[in-house]
């Protein structure tokens, strides 16, 4: 099953046979004071910057999200957007949990976006489905509900079953629902690593669609996260995980890229070599 | 199922609920040219500063192996084998494919050794596993038969079966057999990995051993190897493996404490938050 997003200029495949899908999460103020202050100023000059580096480190597609308290969110993510539609030629995800926020952002959109997302509770499938299907994007699906985080795989499976089939009542064709299975801070919880692996195999086995999940989240709270995020991701990957939203860190860019290697998604290596061939050639440049 | 392993004075245990036995793979002369020189004449100071190296970098075990043409490897693997045990206290895996050399380790060894290994063929099932019964030693079983290396995840957990039915029938209980499911070069064949994984998870499934592989395998002929075997450990063992001889290259032992904390095998991530705390203070030792 393919997702297939696209900017202006440039189309990104997420499947089971594809690459994995790098999104990049820095384009968010929550929990950045320095930034949240920029933006409420008016200045985005760093979301120039973080969608330029980003792409630099990798990133397939960017994430933008424009949460800050008491500001005009509709306004200030159709800003964020021209910047980063500007600046690079990557599709975006689209990042509010404001629903008017979510159709300012796909009004000045330019290609086929990821919303950032809808939950499997009744009243948020009713809003946001509508709007994905108007604007024929593609949407991420959390496996939680009115109940909350869903401690079982089996839960979470039955709330991406029921995401699917509401947004095909929609006219939205599984392909472009990516399912976020959650992942949660592993610091707080021994086993949550281990229900979201298999959340992953199920809803891969039995769904067989696109998923996504917030990368970082497992990490939070711990010492050498990048070293964490690098285990984390190819273990997701071979479970079925095909995308997430997560740190351009070279360290685990590179986790990513060679474990896209090992599962058979870099045919001979080519990417790889090409890589390990191009770093060598700038640190040559960088040392002379 | 726990696979006990001891040297004079310390106990190693592998098993689905410990973290990851790690064996240093380097005290081996294969693709080593002035090592073998060196254990041809006589030097054996390398074998003493590997030891010594991987046990810091984080090796729960040594494997130790004599292998040189021409040399008589009986004599050198008890030279070796005595090295190690003065040099170290961490359990041995005695590897050769050659018989004699094999019973002369297990001669000197003192504690309960891994033997490394035995494969399903009939003829070396019955000269090896009645050597491991005698000495009480667990023993490695190759997943490979008269036929080959199995292709298919299927084929390589019916030679396992086999292995552990014909260690029974010499007294060997199954706690002391280790499957090595197979890690091939994934720069042959793209789909290698993908099958390992599999017979991983059929093996743990239905035979529910103890396992350990060769990781370095998997990464041969391609660069930045240590990348790879850091993505490709924690998805072996998110799909039940439970040992590797392996590099200890900091990177990838990183990715393996990495995975048995995530995998729930670290509780609270203990042992991950002290190695930490032990290497910043190295870092600010070495800089101050």
């Amino acid at each position: 099953m393919h997702t297939v997003l696209e900017s202006r200029s440039k189309t990104v495949t997420i499947g089971h046979d594809q690459p994995f899908c790098v999104i990049g999460e820095r384009i968010n103020p929550t929990g950045r004071k320095v930034f949240s202050e920029e933006l409420r100023g008016g200045d985005l000059s760093r979301v120039r910057e973080d969608a330029i580096a980003q792409v630099e480190a990798g990133a397939d597609m960017l994430d933008v999200n424009a949460g800050i308290p008491l500001v005009d969110e509709p306004e200030l993510l159709k800003q964020m957007l021209a910047v980063v539609q500007e600046t690079t030629d990557v599709p975006i995800c689209i990042d509010s949990s404001v629903i008017s926020a979510l159709e300012a952002g796909l009004s000045v959109y330019e290609g086929k976006a990821l919303v950032n997302s809808v939950t499997g509770e009744d009243e948020r499938l009713e809003e946001i489905l509508p709007l994905v299907a108007r604007y024929g994007a593609a949407v991420i699906g959390l496996a939680n509900d009115e109940t909350g985080i869903p401690e079982t795989p089996q839960q979470r499976l039955d709330i991406a079953r029921k995401i699917v089939s509401a947004a095909g009542d929609f006219g939205i064709p599984p392909e472009d629902v990516v399912i976020d299975p959650l992942a949660m801070t592993v610091g707080a919880d021994t086993e949550a690593v281990k229900v979201t692996l298999e959340a992953i195999r199920l809803i891969r086995d039995e769904l067989g669609v696109n998923m996504s999940l917030g990368a970082s989240n497992v990490s939070f709270g711990l010492p050498q996260r990048h070293a964490l995020g690098g285990a984390f991701l190819p273990m997701a990957m071979a479970a079925g995980l095909t995308s997430a939203i997560m740190s351009c860190a070279r360290e685990i860019v590179d986790s990513v890229r060679a474990a896209d290697l090992l599962l058979g998604h870099d045919e001979w290596g080519a990417r790889w070599i090409a890589a390990h061939r191009e770093r060598q050639a700038q640190e040559a440049a960088a040392g002379s």
